[in-house]
């Protein structure tokens, strides 16, 4: 589909999955909110996430660390003096823009004569060297507002599981190979954004640092590569719409020994979805020099004490969000519904995985005047919304209500009509196979928990 | 209990629960980490949140808005202007101090002899005129750090909710009353700060915008005190340790026609736990100005057009779940498990209500030097984890780890012994009533499903 992208976002703003941040004041560049559905869309993988990662291993504990940290952190970590993009200036309006985006060879006395770089908001054709700009926002604790009071928003969780490795170790009493995994809001101050949700300056992300001993980390990475693939292959990406890209030697991160990055098939291209590092020994390491602690493990197995190497698989959550969206997308002729039958019209189906979809059941009477056929379903829209996130809908036809829980991806629509009032049984609709089944009201929560798997 | 915090403070920081952030670099005042225990009790209470106020609810949705949004929201919503404290500036080392903490009549150029206040940092007695500090934390949108690019981390989620108010109305087609929640971090730059997890610079918020026909709002107002109180005292706070105090007309805050506060008996004092305010029509009214957007309603059964009227309940989560710790705590005298028995110390229960407690289910082998016996604990380990949070633990003897379990508040511990490989069944305990049931393996997670409800 050629103009996939802008039906998803125009999909996403109309029927209340992400809306632009900030929007009645013209919106904020590459700040999303997530709407009723989005968030309940959002809240289902992070749930499978933490399911999959957390709660049937007994070898990964969670935390939730602050976004606020001592910036100390940042020293150690190497983000301070590395986390950052070469900027040049337009002489004219000073207006920023990434020195690797430009052409190069025509920055301010580098004395060509012609250059093909014009800066876009001015016309401006004269810009300063590059100077480096650190992605981390910026900001004060406590009323002062000077260098030694400042401290960054994290652009990441991870570090907060380095800082945390002695306490948590200590109270879950865990050995060799453990992980932590955090989930949380983190910040980049990017200069380069676009493709929707795809590059935000705000976003939640999924990670696991997990301690091994050093030796065994190469064979680990491999195995959380395939672990963490699995996990969006079960969630409903297509494998042939997945690719790794080994980051070559000269490229890595000053941290990492090894990188492969999970890349999915966006409608521009492959891009990064997720990624898996061996950072070593590199960040308990700086941690324990730049505060000072002693942050090695006692391998009692061993008998010896030593730096645990760290593997870290990593995951953007809403680029996830995205590429489930894209791959649940489908288009199909009219026909599938009373309302399309006639007009032909193409009707939208997002085919979200059961687990993740943000409704699960829709529960609609045939018709809105007939007041026992209402009571009914009011009945059992009670009923099945102390299990399920439901959704009751008693306007317009019946085919138009289906063709919108299409749209939105509820795999499961109950229909009350004329003949429930008499025999108590009512209609599931299967989104996928549009088949129609009869059930007992009394049977109906836990024939749903069974399709539904809860 | 006199000595009920260090008690409680000492069990987080041991068992899991909390830590002080970046802990090994002296920590940061007022920001906390929650530690594997504490982020799973965090997760379940905002699920309960969920559950009872977004899906068992018709007329209410969630949402998930940015923590940077558009710097001029604050301009409308008065926090530019009206979110600070007074402080006042030691001349000689330049520490600030909260105004309404220091004696009055002694700063300068009011010309008093004698003071009473000296700085508890260098011991001056010189300090600046008041002068109001915002309590916002100040960032700035891509790589200018000038005025004109600076915003703010939000100090409560509630704007996003009215900036959205039309999207989310639109897209969901909700009628009047109707509400937007939503729970998410928050940060403000606090001065002074304390007890523990009470007041600290970073920390969840759980709020609903509830729209109303203006001239409904006090009866609707009412009924939100009433359901937002019976939440806490479902969670498992005792009635009588709830109390409610209005705000004074005089003392309101600049958006609110009528305040309740809703108390908690903390051990040092009744403390906020929880407000619900009649915002007005303020909220929405300023947006409108300052954006230049309609954001009035039609109301197809009134036939008019109005803007609304705003009930906000809200909650601090980090204040709930300090709340739940201190009243679950218990101590008893030994002898609930046999490690005590003997030598009669005071052994700790955190009696957590079963839906909110962090781990669900022990799984304890009654040796672990007998390998059919740990074989068979680590296949009812395995089937048990794939539904609830569970724990599995062979170290220590049974007494122990029974006791370890009731001070982490686990409701339910299951023992693998000798009768388990003859008969196929296990014991399960109960932390409360401490007795001692036996069932078929085969029938384990049905009764435990039920046992919690889940």
């Amino acid at each position: 589909m050629d103009d996939l992208m802008p039906k998803i976002i125009s999909l996403c703003k109309r029927r209340g999955f992400i809306f632009p941040s900030s929007e009645i004041y013209g919106g904020v560049e590459a700040l999303w909110d997530y709407g009723p559905l989005g968030i309940l869309l959002k809240n289902n993988i992070r749930e499978q996430w933490l399911k999959r990662f957390v709660q049937k291993r007994e070898d990964v504990v969670l935390i939730d660390g602050t976004v606020l940290m001592h910036p100390k952190i940042w020293e150690a970590s190497g983000h301070l003096k590395n986390f950052s993009d070469a900027l040049v200036e337009c002489k004219n309006c000073h207006t920023r823009f990434r020195a690797d985006h430009m052409e190069s060879g025509n920055f301010v006395g580098q004395g060509k004569a012609e250059t093909k770089n014009q800066c876009s908001q001015c016309g401006g054709k004269e810009f300063t060297s590059p100077k480096q700009f650190n992605l981390m926002f910026k900001t004060f604790l406590g009323p002062v507002e000077d260098a030694s009071h400042a401290t960054y928003l994290r652009p990441e969780t991870a570090q907060s599981m380095f800082t945390n490795f002695k306490l948590v170790q200590e109270a879950m009493r865990l050995k060799i190979p453990f992980g932590i995994a955090q989930i949380g809001r983190s910040f980049r101050n990017e200069i380069t954004t676009g493709n929707f949700t795809f590059r935000t300056r705000e976003f939640d992300i999924a990670e696991i640092e997990y301690f091994v001993k050093p030796g065994t980390d190469e064979k680990i990475f491999e195995k959380w590569v395939d672990d963490w693939e699995k996990f969006f292959i079960d969630l409903g990406l297509k494998k042939g719409n997945l690719r790794r890209y080994e980051h070559k030697k000269e490229s890595l991160a000053h941290y990492s020994k090894r990188t492969i990055d999970i890349e999915y098939k966006f409608p521009w291209g492959f891009a990064e979805l997720a990624g898996i590092a061996n950072r070593t020994d590199f960040d308990l390491s700086q941690h324990a020099k730049f505060s000072g602690q002693d942050l090695s493990y006692f391998d009692e197995a061993a008998g010896k004490r030593y730096i645990p190497y760290v593997i870290e698989p990593t995951l953007g959550i809403e680029r996830l969000l995205l590429a489930l969206l894209i791959e649940g997308y489908e288009e199909v002729k009219g026909g599938r519904t009373e309302t399309t039958k006639a007009v032909k019209e193409k009707e939208a189906v997002l085919k979200l995985d059961k687990k993740i979809a943000p409704i699960k059941v829709a529960v609609l009477p045939l018709v809105k005047n007939k007041p026992e056929l209402v009571k009914k379903a009011k009945e059992v829209f009670e009923t099945l919304k102390a299990h399920f996130m439901c959704q009751y809908d008693e306007t317009d036809s019946i085919g138009r209500r289906y063709r919108r829980q299409d749209e939105i991806g509820t795999p499961f629509a109950i229909t009350i009509d004329f003949e429930t009032l008499e025999k108590e049984d009512v209609t599931i609709r299967d989104r996928d196979t549009m088949k129609q089944e009869r059930v007992k009201i009394k049977d109906l929560t836990g024939i749903l928990k069974e399709k539904l798997n809860v």
